[in-house]
């Protein structure tokens, strides 16, 4: 059996895997082959929930005496788009110009890829880590997210898994290799604001209640004024109103109902019970405003629904974690990563409720697009940041 | 031939053929049959134009030696809606309690009935009207109004036809018989804003660009401040968004197109140039702010579509038409019709192109409802009116 040393090599064999979400495509079982030599324990539970795709998930162990280290993550990828324009075809792996091209390269099969050959060169140069290392990976990160993570997780720690510290390895440098480490996430939650006018004639405008005029007020409240200037360690709050819809295609008529829809990336001045209220008030407040509403004095009638559930702000504080990983990338990158709570969620929020988890990866500019692509040099620099983080990380007991 | 002096037996006919339109449904050849034996000429010409369904239009003309007076409707009607709600079938012309019932009662085989009863009762007691009656009679009215009164028109006068003044038919009362005479109406003008945005992702509005808080923005402009205060004769220029779209369904992308559905009904403080010119204006003002745009600098791109043809405002002042018929309303109702250019558009809006003209039917109360309906009394007391008016009209000369 051979180990596996190479993260080009690893990666390669995951992206010929073609496991666009939810299909397993062959990634668990190559990631299960490249496990076993290493001498992992590796399960595969199945998740299902009725209205969702049933979903396969992996959890490999390798025990040891010492603390426990979690590397997370998703083999999953998202659609390829328009497969014409990639320059190489999205699930053969194939190298030009020192990059690998592939759906999935950075999205998140090359964190993947140099973490297990990370490990592998820890293995062969000192042994077993002194501790236990486990991979939680799903098939469900790029999906709906309900047979994943959040199972896998619960499923584990039902059988007694802790764990003391957490790595996520999706894509976290923007620009290059080392820019960035994610110590924490706003949290995120959405709604639908739909305002009940009186349908009518254009003409007759005073006999109708053009709901377009209410939610015009409604959506203002909601834009203006900011929630907050940002924390010492998050941005600003912000709110995007992601789709505001009436679908009336008659031009002489005016509508029913009209309807807002918004999601806010709220930061640790609020948890999402508060902003909640926050966005509550502003809309009751606002429904008593006349202003786009030609001076009518009812209230304007409207009803909020949230959607999903919130995910909630979090901020990790493990001096060890952050510390030794932070000293990794500058050892091998000679740059000091920011320590950043930007960007959207991961599964990072879900992990957090278990041990402290902090997120870094490769450089994230192509994911999700056509020609994703990681350069050989990230690849070799990403798996020697990790090896020297399990060397130091398990040191320090 | 019996001669149909009778408002009420006329509607009823009428209300039984199912002229839902564009369809026929025996009601021009009923009309054809009442107009025969008054002695009129009649001509049945079919429209058509590729895309719309082919219309037939009735054109009937009794000639005498002396001014011509137009009787102009339309003998199509809305769907019934929910039939079931009906009290009485939508098509059989059921009397109950003092009321006919039935689709199109009001709006508007019901003035056409009163009309063509009035002129019955003239020809008994007086002989032939001292000029020339016209009735131009479409079935495309509630369509798309492309193969009815326009072409009819254009089609009459081709063949040298010439009018001194026209009725239009239509239920002009808001409340009670005798409320309201329209001698004109404001212009329509409706349009498409787009915003051209760009799409992203919530977590990164930075890297996005929002359209629809562009298109609020020039939304606001639209709608604020008023266009003007009203005229003499005219309500104030009124602008409504009849729709608001962006359609995306996802909780987290930022689209990256927002529309806004207009419709603008104006009075002659404008014509269909200048209140398109103010539009454009308040829009490339509006490009430039920053309001809910978070500070952005490059302007709002957009585009705007006009829709349709513009509808032209108008105002009739044909002192021998309005005052004639002012007097037959308070004669007959004994109160005094407002002179009003309040409401939606008719096919009054192409028939001033050729001769001045007002409108005056039924009241319009049920129009397009479930259960239409008009008053025996209000039928009996219209063709009085419309009695007289032929009446004192041709006696002017
Ligand atoms: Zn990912
Ligand atoms: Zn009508």
């Amino acid at each position: 059996m051979s180990m596996p040393k190479n993260p080009v090599e690893n990666l390669a064999t995951l992206i010929r895997c073609a496991s666009v979400t939810p299909a397993e495509g062959g990634a668990l079982s190559a990631l299960e082959a490249m496990l076993k030599p290493l001498g992992f324990g590796i399960e595969r539970p199945i998740f299902s929930e009725e209205g969702t795709p049933d979903v396969e998930n992996l959890y490999a162990r390798l025990s040891g005496n010492g603390p426990h280290l979690m590397f997370a993550g998703h083999t999953d990828v998202v659609p390829v788009g328009d497969e014409a324009a990639w320059t190489h075809p999205p699930f053969a792996g194939a190298i030009h110009n020192g990059e690998i091209y592939g759906r999935g390269a950075v999205d998140m099969k090359g964190g993947i890829a140099c973490f297990i050959a990370a490990l592998a060169r820890h293995v062969e140069a000192h042994g077993n880590p002194k501790g236990s290392v486990s991979l939680l990976i799903t098939g469900d990160e790029e999906g709906p997210s309900i047979n994943g993570t959040v199972k896998l997780l619960d499923w584990a720690a039902s059988r007694g898994e802790k764990w003391d510290a957490a790595i996520v390895g999706e894509p976290t440098n923007p620009d290059a290799l080392g820019d960035m480490i994610k110590i924490g996430r706003r949290g995120s939650l959405s709604g639908v604001v739909t305002v009940h006018g009186r349908q009518g004639h254009v003409a007759y405008p005073h006999l109708a209640d053009n709901p377009v005029r209410g939610l015009m007020t409604l959506v203002d409240a909601l834009i203006n004024p900011d929630f907050d200037a940002g924390t010492k360690d998050f941005q600003p709050t912000n709110l995007e109103i992601t789709s505001i819809d009436v679908g009336n295609p008659a031009t002489n008529v005016i509508a029913a109902r009209a309807t807002a829809s918004f999601n806010i990336r709220f930061n640790d001045t609020w948890d999402a019970e508060s902003i909640q209220a926050e966005i509550h008030n502003r809309l009751d407040v606002a429904s008593a405003s006349e202003r786009y509403r030609k001076g009518r004095k009812e209230p304007i009638e409207f009803d909020i629904l949230w959607r999903d559930r919130p995910s909630h702000v979090f901020l990790t504080h493990d001096e060890k974690l952050i510390g030794t990983l932070s000293g990794s990338v500058e050892a091998v990158t000679g740059r000091r990563p920011a320590l950043s709570t930007s960007g959207g969620t991961s599964d990072a929020r879900f992990i957090k409720d278990y041990c402290p988890v902090v997120e870094f990866g490769l450089v994230g500019k192509t994911m999700h697009m056509v020609n994703e692509r990681a350069a050989l040099a990230d690849l070799e620099m990403l798996t020697d940041i990790y090896r020297r983080f399990i060397e130091d990380w398990f040191a320090q007991g």
